[in-house]
């Protein structure tokens, strides 16, 4: 690792109550190694598995410069692989989705099974084996209808810890028959740990957040705005009744469930999983509480509850009791960051009947249009020369966690030389 | 600092008579180094103070990555800030201009007074200090309503000495109360360097500027094109007539004034001063010599003569006797810079019945236009593998001075290393 | 040259049956390298004569950042010199082509002769020597009308012994009174080693080039695809037979030449030359077989050859009996090469009454627009983390002498330090 960045890391484990200096954020050695060694460690969420739902039927996953054919094989299962050719590397799917019974590279035509293995490449030498150039694999994983991807080279971290933790909230909403009602994206021109740091925090909430202000009950937003635990002691304090009231009511109904979220002693990975009143009279997530759609799983009656999964910094499920919001961050670039949200509803929930899109993606496409601006308007100061960290809020503690586990992964990462980036 | 770039001024030290090689025109890491330490320790032209008259007003100035906040502030004298929060490093003033009675960043409400003290910061933990987080100041002076900035972030250099040299100048020509009558932008896909040079050498004009040539002295622009002591000896003695015959004028209207420039033992900045004859029969400096606008300050009557002012290398005022000349050069990147021109006129002076916007801004309008496309070809050519710096004419001796100064400058500064540079 | 590149040229020694590893591909000091000491080694195919047929006509070639003046001097020859003003380096010639008596360059009005030499140079130093100040040279070497230069700093490598190889199969086709009927560009987002790689072999032609495929014989595109000995054995033996037919048909009628190439142990250039049948019933390379133009040169009649000559990796000359097709390959960046065709027919032919240019130019202009997109999704799968170099085909033959010349030629090239490339 380059030694300047070295130096930086080590700094910035004595200094837990603040943001990272400005490197962090424009220094394409340190994206680099965070690409491969963050990034690449990640369980990323993908899509839901009715993208594809017959044999044969796929789609492109693409993250930094990596495309990965995600597909629904013959024995039912999906499969992952490296969109690149054993032969000389060309791209072998060009659309982003479609449906196909094998894999041919469009250049020499190499023929894959959709399990990867190499099944036809014509003119080659007695000695050439096959079996030895088969499509690279990518870690997958499913659960509750949610495809999840691991781009790690070896071994990928453990996947079903975490999937037992989380399976209930999912379960709740009935996600795994779910379907997709509204896709959009907010590409944003700043690098990936503001796009995070902005979204584990609620401090913002109040100044620039009017409309996701209204939606929710202030007290929660101040106490747990970023999860339980996220906001000081006194305003947890004072929100203690309204959930107390609300926990009661959901235990009746069989909604309740904990809150959690990674132990301070296993920081390795970043995540939470709860549930929580939405605000006094709301039964969802909307701009006025009234519902935006037909009850979903379990639900037999609105509860006013709202589940949060945060799966790590990158993937998130966020729930009222009609509709599902899965959210996924992306970086693309030391400056760009996809960010994209998908909103699902009950698989038998017609559109104009049961929901209407504008209203059902109202309050998150307003905050994320208004986050996108501030985000790169973080990222456009930070690169300044007299740019200081300056000191976390009290409810900003989550972005100390987050901090302490990101030092925790770089201090084990290997930045490339700029050799190596061939810069 | 990089052992080549060392090697490289080393090199040019003994090679007064020619341009830099073509590596200071391309290089990145020269680039940097340029910025930090020799723009970064001029005294910059910013506005006119008639931008932001009242309390309250402000507006922004954006140089390389930094923006800084120029604010008329409540006593009446005007401040300039780095455009960073203290808390997460956002951008707090959005738009280029505007008005308010505090400073409030759009990401977490933290309030700053116009002169720059944080009023306001919620949820701060007990300890934190506001008189610690004042947003970063920036070195700011005003001379005759022109606001000049300096980024250095210690001492700033002398701004007084120079100050008190100009002023007759500007004062001449009553720029304090002037306002602005046009505003136009060049930017330019070349080196600051090359924008520089261009700007002060005449040997160009008889070649490249046709209109510019017509409506000034030939034998002025052979002698004193970029200043006085800029051309031949002999061309010099072929304007003393001339010269002599408007001094005489100009002495009688007293509005005569000398030249001077940077001494030659004083290398640290670059600087000139002086008042010149236009062309025999010309009023001002205008396509026909006719005037474009009202007398301005202390004229009575037009005396042919033409003011000009060099700051330093970025910073120019030029001044007929009805109308200033304002322009910046400001680096944006390597290859990219901004050239923009402003026309003052007198205060009272009404647009469509003292002057119209197309005949007073015309001579430069149509000369920059052509200096824009030179300036951008000869950065395409000294970028060639073939380029070889060649021999300076006696019409450009101030490039020798102009050289002289840089590499004492850039003998000083620090490159930063490629690890620095985030490459 | 940075170790690394050292050792990554010295492990593909090893290799010689596989494409190279994806850095070669990506990296930015590797192409920095490969422009000065392997690009600038060649002598490139520019223009026929016939774009500057009179003395002070002349045309831009670009290549890399370099610009190239070539004109037709006073005495009827053709000098090529870089566009570079050798006073402070301004480009001279502004408009890709034209006709002037002399170089005047734009800025300070410095003239050069059609050779070169310095004529006018204003208010320079006494000392000043205008014969140290002529335009830079560049090697220029005309051959059956076709212009070809060699960018290299020093001395030029052999130009005549391929030059007198080549030219009886140019001859053939009378290409000096040649006209130019039609001129297409295909700029391609991918590495120039990715778009010579593409060319050279015809393992892709049956899968990707269904046009192209059915204007050839089948058995030649196996066995002789990109050129004599391209394919494997069986191939051979199978269109042998095919092969001696037309050889008996050609040799009556006089047009019948061999096929050679570069020999095994003079790996310093890559070059083929060869007539060989296009495919039963047909006359021409063209969608049908049937003639697109008037027989061009020595043909009397319809041959049903097609000739090919590789003067090296970028550039080509292709022909049948009524037209020629020369192909240019232009690295212009790492991931950015300028793929251009032209297409000549006999000098009297008329557009419209001898030729369509669409009939033309169909064949190539399918194929190459192909080429394009498998060329840029190669591209896209060599720079991913997953790719790993395949092993070539029995049709690939052509790759592994391709890549046996590069390290051989990169074995002696410098490449520039991070310093050097200003990164």
């Amino acid at each position: 690792m380059r030694d300047d960045i070295r130096a930086w890391l080590d700094a910035e484990s004595g200094l837990p109550d603040q943001p990272l200096r400005g490197e962090f954020y424009v220094d394409a050695g340190i994206f680099a190694a965070e690409m491969r060694d963050v990034l690449g460690r990640q369980w990323l969420y993908a899509d839901h598995v009715s993208r594809i739902p017959r044999p044969g039927d796929y789609f492109l996953f693409e993250v930094g410069g990596e495309s990965i054919i995600v597909v629904r094989r013959k024995d039912g299962t999906i499969g992952a692989y490296f969109n690149v050719c054993r032969h000389r590397g060309s791209r072998i799917c060009l659309d982003r989705q479609g449906s196909l019974s094998s894999f041919v590279c469009p250049y020499h035509a190499w023929t894959y099974d959709l399990d990867g293995a190499l099944r036809g490449a014509a003119h080659m030498p007695d000695d050439f084996e096959r079996r030895d150039a088969g499509l690279m694999p990518c870690h997958v994983r499913e659960l509750e209808g949610l495809i999840f991807l691991c781009l790690a080279e070896g071994e990928a971290p453990d996947f079903d810890a975490l999937a037992e933790i989380a399976r209930p909230y999912l379960a709740l909403n009935g996600l795994a028959p779910a379907r997709l009602a509204a896709r959009r994206s907010y590409p944003t021109s700043a690098n990936w740990k503001l796009v995070v740091d902005n979204f584990q925090e609620c401090y913002h909430c109040a100044p620039a957040h009017k409309l996701y202000s209204s939606a929710h009950s202030k007290d929660k937003l101040l106490a747990f705005g970023a999860g339980p635990g996220s906001g000081p002691v006194d305003a947890a304090e004072r929100f203690s009744g309204e959930l107390a009231t609300w926990r009661e009511r959901a235990s009746a109904a069989g909604t309740w469930l904990d809150a959690r979220a990674e132990e301070e002693d296993d920081i390795r990975s970043i995540w939470s999983v709860g549930r929580l009143p939405i605000k006094a009279g709301a039964l969802t997530e909307s701009v006025d509480g009234a519902p935006v759609s037909r009850l979903m799983g379990r639900f037999a009656e609105f509860d006013g509850g709202h589940s949060a999964v945060a799966f790590n910094v990158f993937s998130y499920f966020l729930a009222s009791n009609d509709h599902v919001v899965m959210i996924r961050f992306t970086p693309r670039g030391v400056l760009e960051t996809d960010v994209e949200f998908q909103w699902f509803v009950h698989p038998e929930a017609e559109e104009d009947v049961d929901y209407e899109v504008e209203r059902l993606v109202r309050v998150w496409d307003v905050t994320t249009t208004e986050d996108k601006r501030i985000t790169e308007d973080n990222q456009a100061g930070v690169a300044s020369s007299r740019y200081r960290p300056g000191r976390f809020s009290a409810l900003e503690g989550r972005l100390s966690t987050i901090k302490r586990w990101y030092l925790h992964e770089m201090a084990t990462a290997s930045v490339p030389s700029h050799e190596e980036l061939g810069a």
